[in-house]
């Protein structure tokens, strides 16, 4: 199956793709759909409207998710071209709720930042609560996957040692458009990842070189935390990101980022410069 | 004025501390209490409810804060003790909401986690809104102070160099009893800080001893995102941590840990074993 959250007159709204329509359900957004105690009965709990995909706004999947959490030096690729070994543990790191927009919203470039990058990465979500849980439990509590594009600001990621600050930028993150349920997908054991800037293709490679995957990160994660629906995990990215080139590249306003991974559809963004209110 | 929250028979609530008694107010916490867009008429919104404070049972300030930003590296003597030059800006982590515990409750020593350790911290509380501030407008940001322990499992932490995973175990983070409103305690800048193991003085400053003070870390932040009522900011621990001693001291099964910030109310948790259910 597969989910979204769509922009209403309201408010907003999850729904249920079915071919070329979005049924909607009676969720407000894909969040609320997880923590519900039945998925399988929420998913089918419609509200009576329906929209064409083609006349759909999407708005960021899950918009409040209790927890965001990043995996970093995940790629054998990325690592390599960092130069560092491979690791021994997942390097984990946050993000927080404001940075997240939708799939087609425009990227909010700081005025106080000058090196903006992009990150496609394969987006974990949450749908059953996850405390110690060995490979069946992993399974069994991931709802679904999604495309994600880290955007990271690289001079304040490396203002101090903590990459925080240079992660959670408002309105930076898109995320969408859709959920697909991990019976779709094999878990993500397998998919191509793709991020192209005004139409190049800066990264690509696939996710059977991640070297911890869906599996083994929500396994790590949950020895130190309960992981609740909702929840997204943003499993890392690959080689190819504009600060390791040569010259290095850097998101400018109207650049075109598209990311995608294979099976999950595509965050198309424009970057627009912050405008102060 | 000095609030908390408490828990009731059907959940918890926020008080007004007056004298020794604690006054209902119509918010279920004091986190939906700063939320409200007039405080002060919140703060009187009472809900005709009142309990002695001896027969209170506190609960985590807030229990859903909107982000939990954390200050690493920030005091003077710590920085010295870990052998670092004092930084430019300040390091930023995070902490998970489900990390939180009350003032008096257990902290949970995880089975898999070898070097718990303490970090007494002033806690700085979000009142209002806050993006590209400047000093007035952090000030105003600022709406209440408390005492926080940033309990930190070492072995964790320095598993890979982002420290998150280290620092957001769950049920391992005491918030409280108080919020106490910035005008009382001067916004903070001038406050002793306290911790003690089994009744022994580990950690002793002044905050007036931090590199980034309540109003430079507001400033700081809102560059980067917009600070939201409820949000928590932990400014940081001073010399004085377990694991930098000679030899390293843990906390285990037992330990009495003590943290307590002037004026603010003071932490008491004993540490217990976890149990995995």
């Amino acid at each position: 199956m597969r989910f979204a959250t769509i922009h209403t007159e309201t408010g907003t709204q999850a729904v249920r793709v079915e071919g070329d329509q979005l049924i909607g359900l009676r969720s407000a957004d894909v969040g609320e759909l997880l923590a519900k105690s039945d998925l399988q009965a929420g998913a089918y709990d419609e509200s009576g409207s329906s929209t064409a995909i083609t006349d759909a706004r999407f708005a960021t999947l899950i918009s409040r998710p209790p927890k965001i959490i990043c995996v970093g030096l995940n790629y054998k690729s990325h690592i390599l071209e960092r130069a560092q070994e491979l690791p021994k543990f997942p390097t984990l790191f946050a993000k927080y709720t404001n940075a997240l927009i939708g799939a087609y919203d425009e990227i909010v470039l700081p005025d106080n930042a000058e090196r903006p990058d992009w990150e496609v990465e394969l987006g974990v979500v949450i749908g059953k609560p996850a405390r110690h849980v060995d490979d069946a439990g992993a399974r069994a509590a991931i709802g679904g996957l999604c495309t994600l594009n880290d955007i990271t600001m690289r001079d304040w990621q490396r203002r101090t040692l903590q990459w925080l600050q240079g992660k959670t930028f408002e309105n930076t993150t898109p995320v969408g458009p859709y959920l697909v349920t991990p019976d779709e997908v094999d878990f993500g054991l397998n998919l191509e990842v793709r991020c192209e800037i005004d139409g190049e293709v800066m990264q690509l490679d696939r996710t059977d070189e991640l070297v911890f995957g869906p599996i083994e990160i929500v396994k790590y994660i949950s020895e130190l935390t309960t992981l609740m629906p909702g929840d997204i995990i943003a499993t890392g990215t690959t080689g190819g990101v504009g600060d390791a080139r040569t010259p290095p590249i850097y998101l400018k306003p109207g650049t075109r980022v598209r990311t995608v991974v294979e099976g999950l559809g595509e965050c198309l963004n424009v970057c627009v410069a912050e405008v102060r209110s």
